[in-house]
């Protein structure tokens, strides 16, 4: 089979389709024949040899396809359309997934779609859900609201909690966009002071929960965003990774909750667990059209590297996604 | 009534003993007889005029005592031996006490053992279990063993769920005492890297949960102390404030959930509710005997005074009492 490995760490003209071995099958693992797969930020990582948490030289961690050989798994069988995380080796034509966190592709759904959903629809639902813990009705402020896990974050905060949903970007397309997905509230970081603005449409008490890619060069107006008792979930540090002072105090004066996370790394029994919740939870309202998985683009996989390159330009409204 | 307040913002002896209007019941309040009050940091932050969180004037935040008038209350009646967290006041012979919070005390335990009670077990309490989330055989690192909080924390972990107990201390008699409370790692933090002796009593993984009194200057070593997916609860900063050079991705890579934490400041519906589930899973502890209220020393209310420069020479083990 052929599949997308970097050939030195390096830039997106690293990325080379080549001949490689076929994935070999661990005990609880499907073999997925993959039509198609997505880029991430920790692909980029990974091919710049930044990241050592995925070892396959396969680059990619999310595909659609088609169950090509069950290995004796009992709930899925050949032809069954997935979709789901693997732990590396997703630019490619063949995949292995640990079948725990397989997830059945909706009908209604392409594999294009079915591609752009599990990277940035899991992190949303985990970030809002089990780290964030965000409730009915409450308030959430999104970071890079036209991002792939932003699109997603605002549509399950509003459909499946009705909450008041800030985001941040940095155009007018990108606003409109996140309008149009629901967001009650946008925010041109270029031109506007992000904390007046959330404290004017929170009636000067702050959100509830902040979604955080931006880190350091955000960390004073989040704090001024954020209400006693807030959750602050840090998942990016796009905007710098050294604060220069933190008074903690100020953490326990509004009694804020400051998670890091990421996941690729977490074990595969997380995944699993979060994959079967996310399923249970939300993919209705995928079968619904309630929530919609967001395309920005779709590259064949021979072109991975311009795929590369758009996502490093930083104007993709929603995913990415290469057509194997 | 007489009870003690601050002439002036200042030093322990502003405190004066003087004639005070008796409490005035709101809805729902309890009036209490009060037997024993104890010292607490926040009465000397509130003598000092640098909180501004409870507004009366009287000294204290916990009483033990007699129900004196149920105000209508269904479920005390007058002469039920009483604990808890009162909105200040409470370093007087009446105070008014939330019903709510009240908890009846065990027959076992004298009004000064009684006083011992809320303000440091409910707050080891709420730490390890309602913000730390501590699992049975998980690890628990305790800065200030000795302390008040230090003390009741050693005790809930050890009993209530068998951890593995870490504390650090700056003498030997508390090193000792904490040993007999139960803790299985005592550290000098005058005399040893208490990082490195953290991990080699966890196989250099570190410890699930961290209770943080000192904030700044143990910045870097909580840190190197907690593992992947760790707990750092941070609720005092008696090593200072200001944290320099934060490293988000750190927070990230060991995916930590740090949260600052005020008991005193919450909501009378927050305080009834951990009163309540308290009482519900350890009570039974203290009718046992399994787990002890620990006292240091215990000053008659009319040596306030005195009992402040007690604490704020940092000797005490356990509580420093009033007798009323």
């Amino acid at each position: 089979m052929k599949g997308i490995i970097a050939k030195e760490p390096g830039g997106a003209d690293q990325l080379i389709y080549t001949e490689m071995p076929d994935p070999k099958l661990e005990a609880g693992d499907l073999l997925i024949e993959v039509h198609a797969t997505a880029v991430n930020r920790t692909d980029i990582l990974n091919r710049e040899g930044r990241l050592g948490y995925v070892n396959n030289p396969i680059i990619g961690v999310e595909v659609a396809g088609v169950v090509a050989d069950t290995n004796g798994d009992q709930e899925f069988k050949k032809g069954d359309r997935v979709m789901g995380l693997v732990n590396g080796g997703a630019y490619t034509e063949k995949a292995a997934m640990p079948a725990g966190r397989a997830m059945k592709i909706p009908d209604s759904l392409s594999f294009e779609e079915a591609a752009a959903i599990p990277e940035v629809f899991l992190t949303a639902f985990q970030t809002l859900y089990w780290i964030g813990n965000l409730k009915k009705g409450e308030s959430v402020l999104i970071h890079a609201g036209g991002s792939g896990v932003g699109t997603a974050a605002i549509q399950l905060a509003k459909v499946m909690s009705n909450a008041q949903v800030i985001i941040t970007a940095g155009s007018k397309e990108k606003l409109d966009y996140c309008s149009k997905l629901g967001a009650d509230t946008v925010i041109n970081y270029k031109e506007q002071d992000f904390a007046e603005e959330v404290l004017q449409a929170t009636n000067q008490k702050g959100v509830d929960l902040i979604l955080d890619f931006v880190g350091a060069s955000y960390w004073e107006k989040n704090y001024q965003s954020i209400d006693v008792d807030g959750r602050w979930v840090l998942i990016g540090v796009l905007g710098g990774n050294i604060v220069n002072q933190v008074p903690l105090m100020d953490l326990m004066a509004k009694r804020i909750q400051l998670t890091g996370t990421l996941l690729t790394p977490r074990s595969d029994d997380y995944k699993a667990g979060l994959s079967k919740d996310f399923i249970r939870k939300a993919i209705d309202y995928f079968e619904q059209g309630t929530i919609q998985p967001v395309i920005d683009i779709t590259f064949p996989i021979t072109e991975a590297a311009d795929a590369h390159k758009h996502m490093e330009a930083n104007k993709n409204i929603g995913k990415i996604i290469l057509k194997v």
